[in-house]
This record gives C-alpha cells, sequence and structure tokens, in this order.
C-alpha cells in the first residue's frame, strides 16, 4: 500500500490565528505552524497534501507554504460541523486512495527528526491497512481522547489490531470495553491525533452525516465502523505531541523543539539566563 | 507637561508577520505582540495611538485591536527608509505635542505590571522634557544600540542631562565621548528603545530626510542635535526588554512574562515536565 495524500484540518474557527503562528522547528529555522505540520507530512513521503480551510483563510495560508515540498490544495469546510466533517471534506482530494491524517494545531516532537508521520506511514504501507497512531494513557486523561480496545498483534510490539473505538469514555466504559492486553491496570491506549486511514472512512463518514443535516459525528464514531469493516491496527508512538491550541500550548512546543534539535545548548542557557534575571529583578523590586 | 499620543513603528517589511504572533500577557491572556505594545502605552496614560505600518498592513493589524482602550491611527511608511523615517512618518499625527514612542517589536516585562512606559511617561511630565530609557549596559554589546553620554541630575539617582547621542559607537568613540559619571568602566548608558520626545525631534528629521531622497538619518542622530537645542534627559530602566524579531525572541519574552506574572508556577511545572519528558525520551531514544 502506498500513501501519497494527506489532509491535515486546519478550520477550527477559534484558532484562525493559529496556522500563522511561527516556531523554530529543531534545524533551527523559523517557520509557521502550517508550515510545520506540512513538513511533517513531506518528511513522511507525502506528495500531495489537502489543507481543510475556513472559507477565505486559504489566502493568508498559502502565503505563509511557498516552499514545504508538496503539491497543496486547499478544500474549504463550508459549515461548522466539527471535525469529523472536517476530514469529510476532502473526500473529492482524496478520492480511492488511502491517505495519511492529523490536525493542524499540534506539533510532534520524537527524538528522531525523521518524524512521527514517518514511521505511521511505513507501517501502514507494510500492514496494508488502516493504522492509527496511539499513546499509552492514563484513564484519568480519557476525557480528552478518542480510544482504541483490540489485541496485540503476535511479534510485532507496540502494534494492535482494534475492535472498539470510543470517543472520550467514561472510566467505567473504558473498563469495560477498551481493556487491552498486557498493559499495566488504569491504562489504555487513547488516539494521538495521526492515522492513515482508507477511503472507506468516508462511506462511512457520508453515512452519519446525512443522517440529518446538523448531525456532528466523531471520527471515533467513525472509525469504530471501520474496524468492523476491515483490518484497522494501532500503533503506539514514543514521541510527544503539543497541542498548540492551548494556552502555552506555543511556548511548551517551542521548549520541547529546541530541546530535541541542534539549539537545544543555546536554549536552555537562555532560559536559565531569563530564570535567574528575574530572580534579580524581583528581589530587587524592579 | 501631558502626554496623550504614542506612535509605535511596526513598518519592518522583514517583519510584518510579528505583530500577529500572540503571546500570554501576565494576566494570562492571550494578545497578539501588537495588542501587547499597544496596551504598554495604554497603561502609560495613552489616549491616541499611532501605529506606522508598512501598506496593506493595516487590514489585518486593525482586526487584532479590537478593545485595547486608545483611539488607533494607522499611517502608513510608503519608501523603505527607514526607522527614523518611519517615525518621522507620523509627524501629521503628533503635530505639536510631546508623544512616547517605542519600536513594535519589543516587549518590556519590569518587576511591576504598570509598565515601562508608565514610569517614563511620569518622568518626562514632572521634568517637562524630552527623556529617553536607557539601561546600563557593557561595552561588549554597544554594536547593537544608541548611546548616550551626559551629566547625572543632582538628587535624581537614574536621571541624566543627555549631551551627546551615538548610534552604534565603537568603544574607541564610547571611551571618548559617552563616558558617564558614576558608572563603573566599560559600562555605557544604551537605549532601551523607548522615548519621550517632543516635536523638535520631527523638524530635526525632516531636515535630515530632505538633504537627500535616500537619505537614511538614525533617530540617535536626531536625538543628538535635540540634545543640543532643548533639556533632554535619559533615565535608567530596570525591567527587561525582549526584542522578539530575534530567533527564540518570542518564546524567551513568553518566558520572562510568565515568570513575573499569575501563571508563574504553572509555566515553571510545565518547563520542568518538559525538561523531564525530554530527558527520558533521548534516554529511550524515542
Amino acid at each position: 500500500m502506498q500513501v501519497r495524500k494527506a489532509v491535515i484540518t486546519a478550520a477550527g474557527r477559534d484558532q484562525r490565528n493559529l496556522p500563522v503562528q511561527t516556531l523554530i522547528d529543531r534545524e533551527g529555522e523559523e517557520r509557521s505552524v502550517l508550515s510545520l505540520v506540512v513538513r511533517e507530512a513531506v518528511r513522511a513521503g507525502i506528495t500531495d497534501v489537502c489543507i481543510v480551510v475556513w472559507p477565505g483563510d486559504q489566502e493568508p495560508y498559502g502565503r505563509l507554504l511557498a516552499d514545504d515540498g508538496a503539491h497543496l490544495t486547499f478544500v474549504q469546510q463550508k459549515e461548522a460541523r466539527g471535525y469529523a466533517h472536517a476530514v469529510a471534506c476532502a473526500q473529492s482530494f482524496v478520492k480511492d486512495e488511502p491517505f495519511l491524517h492529523f490536525v493542524g494545531d499540534h506539533i510532534y516532537v520524537g527524538a528522531e527528526p525523521s518524524g512521527a508521520a514517518k514511521r505511521l506511514v511505513e507501517a501502514a504501507s507494510v500492514e496494508g491497512c488502516a493504522v492509527s497512531a496511539v499513546q499509552v494513557t492514563r484513564e484519568a486523561l480519557l476525557p480528552f481522547y478518542g480510544t482504541v480496545g483490540g489485541q496485540p498483534l503476535p511479534r510485532k510490539p507496540g502494534f494492535y489490531r482494534v475492535d472498539t473505538v470510543l470517543e472520550k469514555p467514561s472510566p467505567t466504559e473504558a473498563e469495560q470495553r477498551l481493556i487491552v492486553p498486557g498493559l499495566r491496570g488504569g491504562q489504555y491506549l487513547c488516539f494521538y491525533g495521526m492515522h492513515v486511514l482508507t477511503p472507506v472512512v468516508f462511506e462511512i463518514l457520508s453515512a452519519f452525516l446525512s443522517e440529518s443535516p446538523t448531525a456532528r459525528p466523531s471520527l471515533s464514531s467513525a472509525l469504530a465502523v471501520l474496524a468492523q469493516r476491515e483490518q484497522y491496527l494501532a500503533m503506539v508512538q514514543a514521541g510527544q505531541r503539543f497541542d498548540v491550541g492551548v494556552k502555552y500550548g506555543l511556548f511548551t512546543a517551542q521548549l520541547a523543539l529546541a530541546l530535541s534539535g541542534q539549539d537545544r545548548d543555546e536554549v536552555l542557557n537562555q532560559l536559565l539566563n531569563v530564570l535567574a534575571v528575574r530572580e534579580m529583578l524581583s528581589a530587587k523590586g524592579a
């Protein structure tokens, strides 16, 4: 299975200034958040990237993406019907191919500069099926994530065959339906926000969305159906991901990028320097 | 002397994405860099703010400034003739009043939340003359700043009567012309990027600019003339300023804001957490 296309959602109406925010990447280059996420896809071998935007955002975002190495297509999400609807808007771009998908407001930082998306795309290519990246997550964080249940693949550490997907399950639901053999008690496999999906997911989403003109299905509900229709795996990613849309999200992502990149020493020095000066100034009451 | 107007320059062509970058302020609110600098002026009692922009930038910047508490005027700098020319573009806005001026790509962080501009404006109001904020700076940093020479004011610690201003002096020039009584050897008074100026500075700049259509005078050269024409003071500011246009400038400014604001503990925790996880991940090679 070859994955050439990626779908990045960047249409959240409350975060429309986010893609133009800048960070310094691991190589020390200043880039917009949007450019960073496009490059994550390009490092995974993607040649065609579709960005799902709110109407009117194409022009300012397009200016940020001059030379990131992929062919770009903008698709508009014209109704505020949520995240899974935004993914569904990319159907005519994806057509009948498997595709990489992740959200435009997360930055992924592993220890390998090659990227989380690359590892995921390689796994999907080898296995020839849909694969979602997951992280082993403690019970207290279940209210924030889609969570999968399934069975470990024999002789493939970190891979699971998914049989159940629940969006933000309660602890009771999770205990009844999402226990995964081999994980410690109170630990679950939660989505990492990055998937390789087959076009079957568009059929499933279309059916959900056509139930009513105001239906707002979750992506998890569609992936739960996908798991019944074809082989669908979860793969554990060890790297960190940072939601840059939350308070101090950009700051924290910048710190993680810098600490795993070429400017590590420079940034640690700067950090200690600011800490020291702030202490001095507050001692002086300046 | 009453200071009601402020001129903020934000027309640098290499930094046109900077004003839309966001930071969390000391009160824990997310704001654009442009909104932060406007609020610095508003805290100083300014009611009318003029922002000097490159043509075309007014619309995107204007959207960032809905409710910062001042009346806003945008003035275009239509020729790339440098920083002092940008200041001169605000002459018709300022007319015959004294005005606060600072650059749009610096964030000032003192220990008092009331702001560096407030202290400066208060000093200018009391003294009834132009006052520039300065910092005691070591010789190695002279290549980056305008630097003043002068005499300490009796019974006013931290205040100096300016007699000389040089833009980015060499160590030899500084030693010959900018020694200030009372400072330790190798220390100088360098501009902090914030001034209360009288409208006389526009006359001086006009004369410099009309010498040739390509003249690019420095603000320091105009202030050197100002010091000859009227009383002009320098006031030492103890707080830090951060050039958010340099590499990691936004990150460093965010850290300083957070460490001196209400989210101090939260951000320190987050910092230690990211440091710890990065160490763990790189130990694992994840």
